[in-house]
């Protein structure tokens, strides 16, 4: 309760006269028609998912998704500059259809929705088959030690809690078990794992995600499996139905290989090497188009430059709108923009990142001083209109959060996140699964605060 | 700006110890955790949609929805009464699917996806062929007036304006064309009207909604057609390339049936006279399921009971959870449900529907006194955390508006519309497009302000 007192308190100091606020309300909503009354995010979100689609690092799709973004932003009038960023990325190869079954103690066959976790090493196309222990979490593995785990194939069945309001929150706690599980199984001898998808609904896709291997224990396979197979599974080990699980992979992870940033820039007129960056990641996993996760904050971060330019907006700063590589299974885009701005000395103001999925706007998570936070706190009555109502301590996003170390106030776009998790890193996340009005509603945000960022500082 | 000020200030007094606060919180959190971690409000409103599906009022399946919900109140554990409260409605029937398609100047037929507009007299089946006239607004077809209107289907194309944030806005001021538009061009002598679905989105899915004739002009034939028909029909009329509109319809609205609206009640421990209604409404449009419209609205007016019952909230007055029938063309249901009231002496204190769709939550709206809003924004502390930031004035909702004449505070759940329109009357308005968790949210919301407003009142 204290913190919402807090932050409306904020509100009544906020120090921008009132002239100020009147000017900058007229000048958001000329972004805020152009976005909505235009089709340009949507489309070009349309043509990313359709013409390309998944897009995972190293890949060919990557490769053209790289080529068509670049397109894009040479499409918008004006801008200053149009590049590629050179970025080393893994190659993860996923290989056939994964295959998993269990076998009955009658010996029935049944198919398990199974999809392997990115990053890790499949079972080189011979059937695996073991018993199944089924934990609940780590104390249970523990628990078990090696004398409960050897030579078998280990189940994590910790669903993500739905009495958490934020699904961030309850996603970040069930992470580990997709994350560390395998490695943390392995050292009892576990000969591959699945994890129960991270995913806040119940149905038959499952969702994949990054895997990382401590490189003291073997690389195992592991594999999430629906939520609605975590349920049936979960029933038959109950009643002691299962006499084996048995899985089929192909998946390898190659040597790194050369991908791309793309990034647009804006100019700034009074402060040019001072910079702002906005941005999305362009790669996705494998299964789906990579809608939400992460094509609609490329587009919203694309969008950002264009409404700037077609309005006629002159930043001080300059603003660097960039589409990371390989977000989700290496940080390779991330590093390498780090690394160049570094080199170049580069001094980085704010960066704000939108990768929670392209819903409905509710609020922005900044990682920055506390006068930083009480600043862009006094930006909300210009922002409320438009959905953002909070402005919270805590946020940036994994391609920006080095940033800090140049000086730059992190934000990230908070939507709301109740669907999210339903199609996270599946096969459902496609384009119809965002809405047009609501994906601009969170580019309109992104503007005006960058706008007001640039125009007041942060102090 | 000044709005959002005074709000904040609100919170600021708000007139609750913080003992109660956290009282109070502790209960919310129990109602929350209870409907988040349940399928019951969800699973009935699968059951509704798969089960039931469509149910225009008089109709079968509108018989069947009745008796299917009635049963559903008498499995909530602890009810003090299920009831079903018999109501007249207009009973409309559409006939076979709609026919509707441009001839070309050069004779070439083009389908049109249209949707006859509900409590609208068809062609009875004959094909009725007329060049069509394009108006913008109203003041357009006036200027053309009888000599540039008669003998011609009118075609209105004015679309949702897409720089309005409120979505609800954009309808209610397109809503009109759809409403008055028949008999506003029958005046003139138009032989039928097409309408361009009220939708926020480009699409081919008509949204039908009710027709409203003036008695004193034709009842002519009016349908929506879709906004993708919309913008065909709009290019084709500006390069003069059709010859005419062909219509052929069978619907025709027949006297008036029996019906119920189906209610459940906890009575209340110290003021069992008075009366807190809950409700949606539970017919729909025949395109659909409606889920959206407004199965969701039902399903969290029943949750509202469960809960209470579930974790033994004792409210001070009767709580009556009513699905009232034949929102969508008439408010039979609701008339019933006020006469009833009227004519029984019952004071009711306080009304809240929710019919704006189940997604995710974020204000409510009332129709009474300053102080009634004053009292409930001190609330806002309290439904914060479930997604609830503004309480405004303005709101209550078609079914329990007259209630305000037996003295109840009005109050509509405002959840975010952004989607809303893109399927509101339409086929796609079906139980897939609902997500659980904003659905619960919803829910919770309305549950928590009952058991404030009741257990703080209203002054």
């Amino acid at each position: 309760m204290k913190q919402i007192l807090v932050l409306t308190f904020t509100l009544l100091t906020a120090n921008i006269a009132h002239s100020q606020l009147s000017e900058d309300s007229i000048r958001i909503k000329q972004m805020a028609d152009n976005v909505l009354s235009n089709n340009y995010c949507y489309e070009n979100l349309r043509v990313l998912c359709k013409k390309v689609g998944a897009r995972l690092s190293g890949s060919t799709q990557a490769a053209k998704a790289v080529q068509l973004t670049y397109n894009m932003f040479t499409q918008i009038p004006g801008l200053d500059s149009v590049y590629l960023q050179e970025c080393m990325v893994p190659q993860w190869v996923r290989g056939t259809k994964e295959e998993v079954f269990v076998t009955t103690s009658t010996n029935k066959k049944i198919n398990i929705q199974a999809t392997s976790l990115g990053n890790t090493e499949g079972t080189k196309g011979k059937l695996l088959s073991a018993p199944i222990v089924m934990v609940n979490n780590y104390a249970m593995l523990d628990s078990l030690g090696e004398k409960g785990i050897k030579g078998n194939i280990v189940f994590y069945n910790y669903p993500m809690n739905p009495t958490y309001i934020s699904t961030g929150k309850a996603y970040g706690e069930t992470g580990t078990y997709r994350v560390q599980g395998a490695s943390k199984a392995a050292k009892y001898g576990a000969i591959a794992t699945l994890v129960r998808s991270l995913a806040s609904n119940v149905d038959s896709h499952p969702h994949t995600g990054v895997c990382v291997y401590n490189d003291s224990f073997p690389k195992i396979p592991a594999l999430a499996i629906s939520t609605l197979d975590a349920e049936k599974l979960q029933a038959m080990i109950t009643k002691q139905q299962i006499k084996t699980i048995n899985i089929k992979t192909n998946c390898t992870l190659k040597a790194p290989v050369k991908s791309y940033n793309v990034i647009g820039e804006i100019r700034g007129t009074a402060l040019p090497n001072e910079y702002i960056t906005v941005g999305g990641h362009l790669d996705s996993w494998d299964l789906a188009e990579g809608a939400h996760d992460d094509g609609t904050g490329c587009m919203q971060s694309m969008e950002v430059l264009r409404v700037f330019k077609t309005i006629g907006i002159m930043p001080k700063r300059t603003i660097r709108a960039v589409l990371f590589m390989n977000e989700e299974n290496g940080g390779g885009g991330a590093n390498a923009y780090f690394e160049n701005a570094k080199t170049r000395n580069e001094k980085h103001f704010f960066a704000l990142e939108s990768d929670a999925g392209g819903f409905t706007p509710r609020a922005f998570g900044i990682t920055g001083t506390k006068e930083a936070l009480v600043k862009m706190q006094s930006f909300i009555p210009l922002l409320y209109p438009y959905g953002v109502y909070e402005i919270r301590m805590g946020g940036g996003g994994a391609d920006i959060n080095k940033l800090k170390a140049l000086g730059a106030t992190l934000c990230g776009l908070s939507p709301d996140g109740q669907r999210y998790f339903s199609l996270h890193h599946a096969e459902n996340d496609v384009f119809e699964a965002v809405d047009k009005r609501e994906l601009e509603l969170g580019a309109i945000n992104m503007a005006a605060l960058i706008y007001l960022v640039d125009k007041y500082g942060l102090l």
